[in-house]
């Protein structure tokens, strides 16, 4: 108790007065004890594995070191041959564990840290691997180079299902997409990729039974099933399981394309190329459906090892089932309750085949049906009661509502969602001890291979501190100033978020020089589906390189701006003042630098309001300074004009919002309170 | 002459008066003449050969239209099927040229731009390629989307031979790094790739003769022969020739370390750490030196299918030679003239092994010498004299002296330098027609395969730019103009010159938002070679991780600021001034930001005292412009020691320059002249 309420006072009493040791942490672990002293990383580096040493965790420590190479740019690992009885770092652990990670196996570990060496235990090879990243989150440029804080730790997860959902059918994500992407999991201590294989718009799995599927359903733009061993193998060396998803009976226009037969109305079909709901889906009552996912489902049970295989099951067009005088008559004659009561049939039969093969059936929430059997696992994504209804109903249980990264939402909001707050907190506790753990979603619609890196972190990261971190760290600054320095750690994992912001930007302009450019994107943020698809119609041809694409779900900068404006009113700070007068005064001149870029050039064009509006705000922000730093209070009718003005400015606009309304928001309320 | 006085008027025009066509060319072609319209590029681009169609072309073809969409970020060659009778660029070559690059091929090619669609025509595999890569150039955004202009265009070279060179010897380089810049070394049309690929601190090629040469001498870090080929496949299908080099006798303690057999002295050795020239040499006298070598020769001649070998024989150190009696003898014996005389004899020798195998000889000055072969290759790095001299002798020659990108100086220093000017000019045209061209050298004490990219690029453009346009292309103004757009559509040739620079910042404040850094970092110039070598003592085994390694050689924001500096005083313009007193401001406000960052961080403590300076720089240059627009003038004694302040400023320091200092000292020398 005594070194909880450490930990909480070290994360209560903000960034400034916390030690070093936890600023880049994330998750933050349970147990946090700062000693003093620090122990150097430097070229003689060493990684020494006891017990535990089998090849995976031999290929894990050299993954370690050349990582901490990488990160900080020492060279190891050549002619400093280090002493192997003292190595910096050793790792002990009392078993391998499981060949493959597993479903609620120990992930515990502790740390120790002292200038003379660091020691990490753990029961099994995951609770190393988890350790291991936390070691790396550690290091840090000190007075005389790098290295990391005496320290001992204690830490476990809170939920031992901690996924993130990548969507590859929607838009293509290319292995390396997904490779890196593991690499960041682990580096967040996330151990489940769900990945979704299928949908409308691509099939990307390549089946040897049944070839067509990604002859006709894919562009050419499939894993091969060589490709999806080596993914399942380099997610295991990290402590992630792999769950294939197979959306159905609905999202199979893919599918259909290649074999029409299973449809409930008779095709030809072609890849989808636009978003939404489709009407297509599968023929539940004919015999060759279940035939067919029989022998493909046999096929996929042996290349994904998971016990768990998800199904889909979500947004069941009900279109077709019922205008089909066959398909209706079917119902009737089984008892079934219309297009549910068809896909509850659809499911058992389905649940049969995968017990058949070993496998565990997960699906979405609409899945959910009285004759679902128990073992089931549902994940929600329309709501957190349908999370709790399944598990009253003795389902296991993942939370995804709240969790779509698509939606480009602030991390502060994702991190405000809990797995067991609202309607799961009246569970009993057997009843919420079902609830596994949660997911992040990222549906691909809006994101490409470019651009899904940075829809994904650093937001992911205060995702997977929810899923592992204790309940009640909810500390938001602390957070955002943890998130973002992992933000920058994430980078030698080789997940591109933050790298391709520049490119992307220096598109736009052609060669030309992008500061003005970039001045209105680190000013703005990005909007997620739902705005995006009112903006206009997107289908999967339509290029995703537009400013939208490029700027941030969340400004670094304006967030900082924000809290300098709220220390300003509160402190009156000389230097604050100065940092937002600077900034104001650029986005004051920054539209007459911004519009000759845009003359003739179609991608920036469109930005003209936009970038008008970012230098009304600067000016804006420049006289309420004026204000309130001087005696003349501002005229009634200046506030409300300004007020209206800064209404009419936060509307979303070309597909972003002008987050720098924000810490102007500020100040304006501030010298609308004093006038009153 | 009407086309070529086209093309001048173009340049020397400057870039605001030049069509937007030729604003990232680099190189220039030969004649450009712009005509009205374009050509949409959009997700139906595609691309198809006639006549020249091999293996090898539909592959150039497909790397084209994958390198288009990622350079556009438009999905191409997906659910939009083309009309093949009307590809948006036909290729036509009148043979698909050698198997391999080859010295002097035609390399010619012509590129017809309309409304309607693109034709390249070219005589040979090699001119087609590099025609595909103006296209890529002349790809910006338009009114309309990404378009290329309407265009005629006719293009050669001006040297056959146009290369870099890549010492992965002292720093190691993985294959990744070799291959990404091949792909930005086709993109400026150069075509060799000179590999330099041992020397004293590491020989980096898998021997199965000698496979200790890997063993003992590479601390595990060399290519496999496997790798090997795949290089020479990867740099043939881009019209580039790979020529090795085997540095000998000297720069060889490597290969010391495998064999001290081969040791003028009795060994043992070990690999080199640090940087210069080392005592130990191959034994010149021995049967054994030269059957090793012979063997060793005749592997490596498989691998390497170029005729031409490059031998080193630099910087031979002659002290162990001058102090064994044994090889002075031997000397004497054979009438040979000291050390630069067995250095001959060691030639001779290996030119004949040369000679077996079907290889021409090429090394370093150094080997010229009256018993050298004709048939020898010089290559000048100690000035264009020995160039001129080794022409004269009638051997060919390739200039590198002044194109050492190690020394890290500013591009219009490389682009000052012809090879056919100075001592060369002298000579007779057959002469001068053995002056093949060029190569850049990037040598490797101070860099690694993080900032490797950053210190080539976008320096090698320019200098590709001298050996491929017509001579009398010398504007300095327009060839940096050029080469900052060229800079960022390298970019999508995936290396690394601008994408590093974020993340080695961001590493130097282990997380913190490095904004202040960034700024220090834009108004700096990393220093190479010769003051680095002087400011410390480094090894192979000391960092590259700090902020000099960051920092690039060239600041382009600074020389917009010279040039805003430089119209200001000209014209007085208003946006101008507004651009310089904002940056003058930002200078002087960042120390402050700065030094909190800097405590308790070795990393950015020493720049304490040089962002110190930039702030006195912001300072400085605030009260300079205040003078200009005042009617006050300023007093003389203000200005001598603001003039003292900007000398002790423009001294390097922690391995850089303060670049910042050179509008201010535009400003200042202005404001001196009115007052005198």
């Amino acid at each position: 108790m005594l070194r909880f309420a450490l930990l909480i006072s070290l994360v209560a009493g903000g960034l400034q007065a916390a030690s070093a040791s936890v600023a880049a942490l994330m998750p933050m672990p349970l147990k946090v004890e700062s000693a003093t002293g620090q122990l150097a990383i430097d070229g003689t580096f060493t990684a020494v594995a006891a017990a535990c040493s089998d090849a995976r965790m031999e290929a894990a420590l050299s993954r370690l070191t050349a990582r901490i190479s990488r990160q900080t740019g020492i060279p190891m690992g050549i002619g400093q041959p280090a002493d192997a009885n003292r190595p910096t770092l050793r790792v002990e652990c009392v078993a391998a564990g499981s060949a493959l990670p597993a479903l609620g196996e120990d992930e515990s570990y502790t740390l120790d840290i002292s200038a003379d060496g660091a020691r990490l235990k753990a029961a099994t090879g995951a609770g190393t691997i988890h350790g291991l990243e936390t070691f790396v989150q550690l290091i840090a440029p000190g007075a005389d180079g790098f290295q990391v804080p005496a320290i001992h730790l204690e830490d476990k997860p809170r939920f031992p299902w901690r996924g993130l959902m990548i969507d590859v059918s929607r838009h293509w994500m290319p292995l390396a997409v997904v490779e890196r992407n593991l690499d960041a999991m682990a580096a967040v201590k996330l151990n489940v990729f769900h990945w979704h294989l299928s949908d409308d718009q691509g099939f990307r799995v390549e089946s040897k039974r049944y070839p067509r599927l990604q002859q006709a359903g894919s562009d050419g733009r499939y894993y091969t099933q060589q490709q999806i061993r080596e993914v399942v193998e380099y997610a295991r060396n990290r402590g992630i399981r792999v769950v294939p998803e197979f959306d159905i009976p609905g999202h199979t226009q893919s599918w259909l394309a290649a074999y029409p037969d299973l449809a409930s109305v008779p095709g030809p079909y072609t890849i989808g190329r636009t978003w939404g709901v489709y009407d297509p889906v599968m023929d539940p009552t004919i015999e060759a459906t279940y035939q067919f996912l029989d022998a493909f489902i046999g096929e996929m049970a042996q290349l994904f090892p998971d016990p768990f295989f998800h199904i889909g099951g979500d947004e069941v067009n009900p279109k077709e089932w019922n205008q089909s005088a066959r398909i209706k008559e079917f119902a009737q004659q089984h008892n079934l309750d219309g297009a549910h009561g068809l896909q509850a049939y659809f499911n058992q039969r389905i649940q049969k085949t995968l017990e058949k093969y070993g496998k565990t059936m997960i699906g979405w929430d609409e899945i959910l049906h009285p004759d679902l059997p128990a073992a089931a696992i549902i994940q929600s994504w329309r709501g957190a009661k349908s999370l709790a209804d399944a598990a009253a109903k003795g389902h296991r249980g993942i939370l995804s509502s709240g969790y779509y990264l698509d939606h480009l939402e602030p991390a502060s909001q994702h991190y405000s969602v809990d797995p067991l707050a609202g309607p799961a907190a009246d569970l009993t506790p057997q009843q919420a001890a079902l609830i596994l753990g949660g997911e992040a979603c990222m549906w691909a619609e809006y994101v490409s291979s470019e651009t899904v890196d940075s829809r994904i972190w650093p937001r992911m990261a205060a995702i997977a501190e929810r899923f592992w971190s204790p309940k009640d760290l909810t500390d938001v600054n602390s957070m955002y100033a943890r998130m973002e320095a992992v933000s920058r750690t994430l980078e030698w994992t080789g997940v591109e978020h933050r790298a391709n912001y520049g490119p992307m930007l220096d598109r736009l302009t052609g060669g030309q020089p992008a500061e003005p450019v970039r001045i209105l994107a680190d000013a703005s943020q990005g909007l997620g589906l739902g705005p995006r698809a009112r903006a206009r119609k997107y289908t999967s041809l339509i290029p995703l390189n537009r400013f939208v694409d490029a700027v941030r779900p969340e400004s670094e900068s304006v967030r900082r701006l924000e809290l300098a404006a709220a220390r300003f009113l509160a402190s009156h700070e000389a230097g604050d003042g100065a940092l937002l007068r600077e900034q104001f005064t650029r986005w004051a001149a920054n539209d007459a630098l911004f519009q000759p870029l845009a003359e003739g050039n179609a991608l920036l064009a469109e930005l003209k309001p936009l970038s008008k509006d970012l230098s009304i705000l600067g000016g804006m922000g420049l006289k309420i300074l004026d204000y309130l730093g001087g005696s003349q209070p501002a005229p009634a009718d200046w506030i409300s004009a300004q007020n209206q003005e800064l209404t009419r400015i936060q509307r979303p606009n070309v597909e972003v919002t002008l987050a720098a309304f924000r810490p102007v928001r500020v100040l304006l309320d501030e010298l609308a309170r004093k006038g009153r």
